[in-house]
């Protein structure tokens, strides 16, 4: 048997490859597809298969872009109206050679998830392994609010369904393999382990050890989780067929008087530094995404077709960069700038820098009663568990959007866990015209770990 | 939590980087341990701790050689007169980041076999996997035959004992990671699959699911398992410490002149080349012995020290053919042959060829009622469940040792379940002066599948 | 200044990455062109320019393949009806970054030949080095029998002036780039080291060291070169623009009853084993053509848009076998057989041998006067040089369209340099149903390497 | 033949693999020596033979390691007391293969320094290639200032004989094989292009196209190029046989509070994050040496054995970093701290920023008239060709020594050609105490963009 579990980090997102013999199928294939081509002919394998355990909200579909160069036919679930593969029924039955995978329906995320049951039949007639997709993660399940709030005891009590009389009833000792793993905007708290069985999720996972499923609906319908802008137009993509990407952008590598002029076109400067790096020098108008905030947050900020420029942290980061957009669907990658920000510096073109603080000097600040505007862009379930005295809670999705509820001529103080979503703030603030911005460098979670209080409600 | 399962082909031979936030431990390394040490430097982790499982007779222990790198501790089971390492006591404990390892003495394969049991502390405190070493693979158990006969009961019941009042006791959820996976000639009929949990092998383990620990013992006692002469070197190499290796040797690349010069100093000849390869053509005196082969039987033919000269089936093979022997202690590897066996031929020296048969030519003399002495080099287990009519059974290990068995000036056929081991006993006979050999391509799968009867004993 | 030679080893073709800042060209790019791109972006160059050194027509040029994904011009040399890129007059100039590159037309191999000089304004405004194409080789020059018997004195005339009045005026200093290394079909005995200079070749290659123009022409004439028979597609489809390939194509592993049905749907086989193992064993029909045989002699044997079977000496080749078919043009791979020839005589399926000589064995054949016909298959320039007695001669490419030439019912032995192209021989011979064939291992080197003896003519 | 440059970048160092057939030579090879090793597997090849073309100065050599693993022979010039390897006579011959390699004696850089000449015996007499070490480089000589001014004359005038009446009589069409490409510390202003020729450099290179030997000495004499500390060290390693490095040091990756606690028990620390993230954010006490600044300038600032901690700017970094200090003699590095900068922000501990300014607002104080002292630490020859008016000039590798030269209580701005070098004297002064220090982003190259004056002496 061959099993092999593909991670894409910054969506944090587990695809699979799971075959016998000469033969394999695929598991939520991500878009840049040529992975999975790779590991089947090293191995000698065939990809025949595609499943896909729902329709994926989070990052476009490496369905047909895999069907596109392979051949392998491609499954979903049932109940959505699917430009393109086959739909599955409850309990359909595939060889892949001597395994056996079983399709069986567990809506609850989302009304078409399904979960794949793997049959070693060289080894024995029970399961083996289960593919969970978002419905059960280690430690945690599916999130339930996408079709919104009418829809979500519905979905939260398919959920419970799903997991207790499907699922674990395949036995304690079947492995599960999530289509997420910790970091996923696809539900809350996912552990960063990756291994786990059905055995440990009943004992470990706190989802399924509610007295009844009555608390396990009621903290479902209490959980506060973003959904960032992007998730409408991948839901549309997904459902009928995202664009073929074929290759990969290849965004030019533009000298500093090139960039000026992609600017000056228009284009979106993202800056992947690092904010304390950012902080010291950037280039007018950038948005601050560190690398792995990109696969998270570019889908608060970008516009699909929207023309994007990079000022990379590093240049071996250009591929993992060009992945994460276009996992994302951000395909219209114009450029980066070459040489960094050093070679803008050393064009004598006008840089800008932003305020940063240390956590002792914000406490200074207080002692002194210094008067400013204290801003957490933490989400919901953060800013419930506490926050620092005098704050206000706008989340950093949001804040373009809310940029109003910000004071004019006041000096303003963002700061987030650790200072890298409070970056992106900071750089949101400056593109709106605020210029007395500081980031809390180390967030909330360095004015704790000085001792400093933090305020529960 | 960071989990890596390092498999070493030839030997079949699982090890594990186990670990979380900066420090990780190694189960089982092997002598080649740079990879040890590449995978923890490229995830940021410490090497802090080596764990043996037991001794280990069929390979070379790493522990010294990534001690002597990394400076980490080495830790085996107690009862033996160790000359490194620190001995455990059962139960002991370790921290290694937010996991918990605790070792639990499971005698049976040998008598100071341990397992070691992970919790990951960031998830709950119930087990999460158990490093089952040699007395738990998947779908198998550890051979229990190593100390002779009149200790193999008293291994066997240890190894139940361990098993099923400890192993199986920590949950049906839990994973297991075993020393070896399939192929491996220290157990019989491991699966080749490599995930699995307590669950699952309670139901689909063989070995767990007899009706008492008396016939669980019973069976062990008839197992019939070939023990390759280099264990006894091995056994001692791992008790007082392996030599350390260093760099991998360098064999030198010989064009055909020169390793000519060195066979006739009197280094022995291993042909990695495929069997109808090697029939095709060879230098005479060479072992036949396929790649794949060279781990399960170069133990048995090489003495330690003896230098060797290889010609290779494809140079990239290189690399690979000498881990392969280092991992057996074999560190003496003169050169090899540059631009291998063709170079030989062209430079105009004599070559040998060895006879080859289809199973259909082997059946037309079974018609025609040729003469020959057929030869079933297969092991003992193989030749007692079927055989072609008129075979004499010689284990191709001990054929070297019994070639006065062979009848001389007489056509041999010899045969075992596919032509590779078959290759290596038509090289044993050539070598002893054997003119009219035959190696059967296919063996005796090839003439099971070609409809040809198998005699039952 | 960046500059890298990419060189593809079957076709022996050089194509070169030439840059500086963040700009670069391709010279004479291959099909399988992301490698071109792969180092552009990682060295930060983006693709500018496409220049090919003239049509080829021993490999499908990759110029559209790599326009197509990178959007880069692709320039010609004039006087040919090209369907795509754009046409250059002689002198003209480019500017990549600190570059200069100047097109200069030295027709003679082919008509529309270009060689393009690059300058280093960074350093100096005096040439640097010289794309030559097929113009002027290490120790050799182009062929100028492409356009036939009538055109080749004007070509060789052509030739003969491009390199004595424009290349050796560049200065002895200049580095010289040809488009081919040793082993190339397109110049004969071309030198197998890449590095040389005009200064170098004015010195020591042969053909720059007639006493006269008229010496040189004449030695031109009298050269006899084989023109593989896809060279007259590989012309169109240069001129025309060949067919996108995109993604390499993926050939299914399959397992030997799947390999069977291809080949009873028609399907060709090439089995790249090496000629020793092909005659230890191999599948009925397979033509024999080991893998570095592939580039120069697969164009003689396949047709275009023919469905080929693989078997493979080793499935790590697969890749680079493939790419060697596709350089060729031949795109329509079916499948390779999973497991090598092994796996077909493990299913009991029929095997075929053939016979292996060798040269002590030739020799004792002649010494005790036994009859056969023996087939030198070497070059016409070869057999020239020397043969062994008795032979007839017919080149290899020519074989199976003169196999009328060989008697019925009488053995016959094959020989070449090596082995190997009495391997495909040998082949062609068994396809055609001669059943008592020979190849002679280590050819006519070995022979006289034995100390046997030549004949000259 | 085979041959490769392997380039180190750090150091601008050339080592080359030149041979033919199974043997091959390593000139010049660097302490990370598996590199050598690796190739030559690769390829086939035993290394036969080391060569150094000189002592040198500013790296520690890496024949004794490549010895000691591979048993080649070491070769150095004549003249000083090795105490190891072999001691060359000019004109000494060997035997690589198919190739000459001819040691020629040509003093000047060092009074040992020898070059070494290629003849392709399998393609004329005449020579192919130079091995020149610092005798002769791309547009540039090597300096000839390390024996101190009493020498120079003596020196300049060697290093002149040896290239005019030795290296250029070899022929124009010579291919030259330098020790070091551009921003070597070993010569002034060597192009950053590898691929040359005498033929070129006798028309492009500058120092070869004075009127008189005599302008050359005079022109040598008159060069200004700085010593870096760590020579002094290096010469007596180099001579002596530096200490066998083995396995690269392993640096642990230290948790916020293990990396306090070394920088408690007095390990320097060396940031290499870019000057203006450094400014952003860093740990106080740290020096900010970019990662391309390691090479040139952490042998002015570390000393041998002191214990060395690493914040990194990236952690795929770590290696390459690690080689950069170990290729200088520096071995004891402890740790670096994972997770960078940030993971010491969030532990709450005290972080320091430092003062940048643009080239913008540096202009603005001027015109403001404000007050502060404007610090240029770039070396002696870019001084003496142009400064910002005010000026004070101290190089940057003199500035811990002359530290007293800066006023106390007065802002201070520093700056050099782009902003690096003085982002290392910010950090020395920050060490030093004074806490008004601004580095000037982009420096004279971003002023002089911008259209700001430059003062001519």
């Amino acid at each position: 048997m061959i099993f092999k579990r593909i991670k894409s980090n910054g969506i944090a997102h587990n695809s699979y490859l799971i075959g016998a013999r000469n033969e394999v199928a695929v598991i939520d294939p991500r878009r840049d597809c040529q992975i999975y081509i790779d590991t089947a002919q090293n191995e000698g394998l065939k990809i025949k298969y595609i499943f896909e355990t729902h329709r994926n909200e989070d990052y476009v579909v490496g369905s047909l872009e895999l069907k596109n160069e392979t051949g392998a036919e491609i499954f979903h679930g049932p109940g959505l109206n699917w430009k393109y593969g086959n739909t599955l029924s409850d309990g359909q039955l595939f060889r892949i050679g001597s395994l056996n995978l079983k399709a069986i329906h567990t809506p609850g995320h989302t009304d078409e998830s399904m979960s794949y049951v793997i049959t070693d039949l060289s080894t024995g007639n029970s399961p083996i392994m289960v593919f969970t997709g978002d419905s059960l993660f280690v430690r945690a399940v599916g999130r339930t609010d996408l079709y919104g709030e009418k829809e979500e005891r519905r979905l939260a009590s398919n959920l419970y369904d799903g997991i207790f009389n499907k699922l674990l009833l395949l036995g304690d000792g079947v492995i599960i393999c999530p289509a997420h793993g910790g970091g996923s905007v696809c539900g809350a708290n996912i552990a960063v382990r990756d291994e786990s069985t059905l055995g440990i999720e009943k004992i470990q996972n706190p989802l399924l050890n509610f007295a009844s499923k009555n608390d396990f609906i009621n903290f479902k319908l209490e959980e506060k989780l973003e959904k960032p802008y992007y998730f409408t137009q991948m839901e549309k993509y997904n459902l009928e067929g995202p664009p073929i990407l074929g290759y990969l952008p290849l965004p030019a590598p533009l000298i500093a008087r090139e960039f000026k002029e992609q600017i000056e076109k228009g284009a979106i400067i993202i800056d992947t530094n690092e904010p304390f790096a950012f902080g010291g020098s950037h280039i007018k108008g950038a948005y601050s995404i560190w690398s792995d905030g990109l696969s998270p947050f570019a889908g608060w900020i970008l516009s699909y077709g929207q023309p994007v420029l990079l000022v990379l942290d590093n240049p071996g980061r250009l591929d993992a960069t060009v992945r994460d957009l276009i996992r994302l669907g951000f395909d219209n990658i114009k450029g980066y700038l070459k040489g960094g920000i050093d070679s803008w510096n050393n064009a004598g073109f006008p840089m800008e820098r932003s305020g940063m603080l240390s956590v002792q000097a914000l406490k200074s600040m207080f002692d002194r009663h210094e008067e400013f505007f204290l801003l957490d862009v933490r989400g919901q379930g953060e800013w419930d568990s506490g926050y620092v005295e005098g704050a206000r809670h706008i989340y950093v999705g949001h804040l373009e959007r809310e940029i109003a509820e910000i004071p004019q001529g006041k000096m303003v103080v963002v700061y987030c866990s650790t200072g890298h979503r409070s970056g992106l703030g900071t750089s949101i603030l400056l593109r709106a015209g605020f210029n007395n911005v500081y980031n809390l460098l180390g967030g909330i979670t360095a004015w704790a770990a000085a001792g400093f209080p933090i305020v529960e409600h």
